[in-house]
């Protein structure tokens, strides 16, 4: 009835030894999350399991935030929180991950089955009896679920994980508290795989290749699902044999590598470099590969593109200007242009990249004038570059990463206080790469606790933070009133937070162009051996010219 | 299409004000939550309407804590978050809202209306198109919820009060922001509101009176629900009329009055005082108005009541042994007992309670046994006492409270983090009550930003932390692994944290029991003018005897 029966002589023929062999055979060598009585059985198995460690953080929505960003670099994350309160702490960071296309499994650990099947009213539930209920509020927001029995174990757990490959979404697993140190009962299993549609992929290369052979100026834009699917060396190679220009946008960057001649820089619409947006919309030919079409990711809609002019992959369809062919998979028909279609682009069109020089002076104050293009400057090859929901997301867009960088953000789901905990997550997912955040006052305000994570773990990220005692971004949204209150934000002394979470940092409070470039110096020589903590006193309102543009882009909008 | 028609001429016709008109009818002048682009024009008529204040939050799940707690003591809260991200943050806030019966109103800024039939791609949506899905999400945590529109305004929005209002439960009201500022279509409603059968009533009062009258030891449990329906003086008058002897549980303590005489102290089935527990369970008939029988509020199911000798007063019915008789209002039941019940008790049991004297030595090592009764002793009229889940939930819910204390903690729902920002609602909602705060480092980790709207604000409680690196409780709940390592914790400086978030604020840390005295003895004093923060170095495992006890009976139930 409980798990006193974990011995060492029988824990590989557990439940929760099979759940957590079957996370290690996708590559995950650390689980996130947070104790509650009712994954203690879990966490009692994995604490003994030699693989994976479970990384303990300081709430169950950083949690979710970690496992998201840990799950974009090693592909696919996994998360361990408690029935009900724990869960539901959590679902902000489990539906980001859904609208962003990330594979997480969230392992929920739940009441003793007896005590469900009775219906007593434990805490943690809604004392209504109902055991069901966050299971059924979870098939909202993940593509599968699934309640785990020693019987189903060795079928539901082995889908739940493909489901979350196959499609890049969050999965949802429910383990009654008594049912993980039971014996899972062995089963054959034999999971169906998507395949593609021979006779369909045949079609649309044709029409592809048709399409590209009398493009003018064809142009390849790398989207999220480059990254997703790890499909980045196919790209490269259908680039180099085509010389295709390449543009990236906000959700797609990193997917592409930035130091490469063929890109071109972001394409944000009307919001972005105008050489980038006179290039994208005169092409007539835009083989587009896995690309989200959202709000944000287009400019707030200011991408004109011609729908006829696209080849619009998805991960299991694609779209030739107005036909769609389904069921091919993307990885098929990346291989399908590579081996059939034979154009090569003459010459690359050349556009420059706004931050590459830096015209501020150090002696002024400190300004986004000159932090952009210093940032560009400090970036290094396999940075992990984190930014935050925010201006600086909007702005560290259209900076030039450099070889082999990954870089994270929320441009689609957009939840402020992301920034943190996946900088978090992205440390743990590599101890080797350099981290690097990108955050302001008022997202870091929303899971600021994470920071002690980080010096508890060791991580060494380089963390900047600008404190301007203001949501920017939503007073630059809100065209409608600007003397509004509601978007100011208490002031913080953050370097003096970071000592009160207890570690070893550097840190440092820069109110010049000057001492910023100091404290990258030193940001940059220490982090090899702790947590380094740069804060900037922007101004107030003090945002890059893509924020000014969006502004007026929703003024434009509103009249 | 926008919220530009805002002008104060007609703003008072419009939905987002009818909105603010009706909150304030139910007595709410404050609204907690977090900004965001969704519910700017929400925001923008708060911030013109002149009787309700917008309180901002460090993040949603801090604001819809901050709410539960403020709607217990007013009567009803209401939270303001933006779509998708903001609302899915405070979702573990609402279902404890659920759980633990708080009338919290919900109000969640939408996509304008066109964009959502247009079904657009938009950020904090699942990209997927479907607008409907957090609304979807919501049914499983709310009483009732609507899309209001101009139309329905006028209905929607007073039914969804009249239904929190009736069922003390969270509801969900979602507004597009384009109709915020549109003009309300007025219509005549008339809400049904829920009637007691009088036939049913008269019979149950004459089975009731039988009993009473009949019974040898009578005895009163006043519960949740007396608190939540305002029940108190009605309690108190049969109480004096029938001289009955009152218990409360961890659920209801602080519906009666501790302060009087008949009061004999927490009855927590076989984990809290023998002398109480005696009294009840050989009670021949149990007046039990208004009570949860969860596992918690019951010490773990270890309450040995004999069903036939309880009047178990619900909400909207009564069960009388095992005669339920329905549709009968608590208030009127109450009224009919009142009026109609004729019996008087000779005298009342006596008990002890544990913390009334103080038998440890000022000059040890602080610990529990002194911390206990030293609490009890500051205690003062009208205290607001606010306990997170963990050891203090426990050991608090065992002191004696003075006249017109509130107790606060979530017996049901039991997430822990709710206590600090608990407290910040507290403070908000009566900035003339004095609020103290007993929280654990563990719970204050997942929720500690909120001391930062503490400070802002100015609101002034005592706050007592217990910084032992540890979630103690966990530790006493994990009977079946002593020595995992996932229920440590980072240990910080809350005191440097509090100078951090920059605000006015008597510090002080104890390490002895004659710290912790001078400490208190400093707050008493200091209150007054500023925020009062106590670090408490308690021992690890350091704990009241109801906890140990409850680890006893985990232990015997588990073999």
């Amino acid at each position: 009835m409980s798990d006193n029966t974990t011995n060492t002589l029988d824990l590989k023929q557990t439940v929760g030894f099979f759940l957590f062999d079957c996370l290690k055979k996708e590559g995950i060598t650390e689980i996130f999350g947070v104790p509650g009585d009712y994954n203690f059985s879990l966490l009692n198995i994995l604490e003994k399991y030699q693989y994976i460690d479970f990384i303990n953080c300081r709430n169950e929505l950083n949690a979710g935030y970690a496992t998201d960003s840990y799950a974009r670099i090693k592909g696919m994350g996994a998360l361990i929180t408690t029935f009900g309160v724990g869960e539901l702490s959590a679902c902000n960071a489990i539906a980001g991950s859904y609208c962003e296309s990330v594979p997480v499994i969230h392992i929920v650990g739940a009441p003793k089955t007896m005590v469900q099947q009775e219906h007593k009213q434990m805490h943690h539930t809604l004392l209504n009896g109902d055991f069901d209920v966050f299971r059924k509020l979870s098939e909202n927001i993940t593509e599968y679920n699934a309640v785990i029995t020693p019987e189903n174990a060795t079928l539901e757990i082995p889908l739940a994980i493909q489901k979350a490959k196959e499609n890049k979404k969050p999965v949802y697993l429910l383990f009654a508290t008594d049912i993980v140190s039971k014996n899972v009962v062995k089963r054959p299993i034999n999971l169906e795989v998507k395949r593609t549609n021979q006779k369909n992929l045949q079609t649309a290369i044709k029409q592809i290749e048709q399409m590209l052979t009398v493009a003018k100026n064809p142009l390849l834009i790398s989207g999220t699902f480059v990254s997703r699917y790890n499909l980045q060396s196919q790209v490269e190679q259908i680039v180099q044999k085509m010389n295709l220009p390449v543009t990236t946008m906000i959700m797609g960057k990193g997917s592409y590598d930035e130091s490469n001649k063929n890109y071109i820089g972001l394409y944000a619409g009307g919001l972005g470099s105008k050489d980038v947006q006179n290039i994208v919309e005169t092409s007539d030919c835009i083989l587009s590969v896995g690309t989200k079409w959202s709000d944000y990711n287009t400019g707030a809609f200011t991408a004109m593109l011609n729908p006829l002019n696209i080849i619009d992959i998805q991960p299991y369809y694609v779209k030739v200007g107005v036909t769609v062919y389904e069921n091919i998979l993307i990885k098929d028909l990346l291989d399908g242009l590579l081996s059939k279609v034979d154009i090569k682009v003459s010459s690359l069109p050349t556009a420059s990249f706004p931050y590459t020089e830096n015209h501020a002076s150090l002696g002024d104050d400190i300004s986004s004038k000159y932090y952009y293009p210093r940032f560009q400057s400090m970036f290094k090859e396999n940075d992990v570059i984190v930014a935050d929901a925010g201006t600086f997301q909007f702005g560290i867009a259209e900076l030039r990463l450099p070889k082999g960088a990954t870089y994270i953000t929320q441009g689609g789901w957009g939840s402020i206080g992301y920034g943190t905990p996946a900088a978090f997550g992205a440390c743990i997912a590599d101890r080797n790469r350099r981290v690097i955040l990108f955050v302001g006052d008022g997202s870091n305000q929303m899971t600021v606790q994470e920071f002690s994570s980080i010096l508890y773990t060791n991580c060494k990220p380089i963390v900047f933070l600008v404190n301007n005692k203001e949501y920017t971004i939503e007073k630059y949204l809100n065209i409608n009133e600007k003397q509004t209150h509601y978007n100011d934000i208490p002031i913080w002394d953050y370097s003096k937070l970071i000592d009160a979470f207890g570690g070893n940092a550097y840190t440092a409070k820069v109110y010049t162009n000057k001492e910023l470039d100091e404290a990258i110096k030193q940001a940059e020589l220490q982090c090899q051996d702790r947590f380094c903590f740069i804060e900037i006193y922007a101004p107030q309102m003090d945002a890059p010219e893509i924020v000014h543009k969006m502004t007026n882009v929703l003024e434009q909008m509103k009249s």
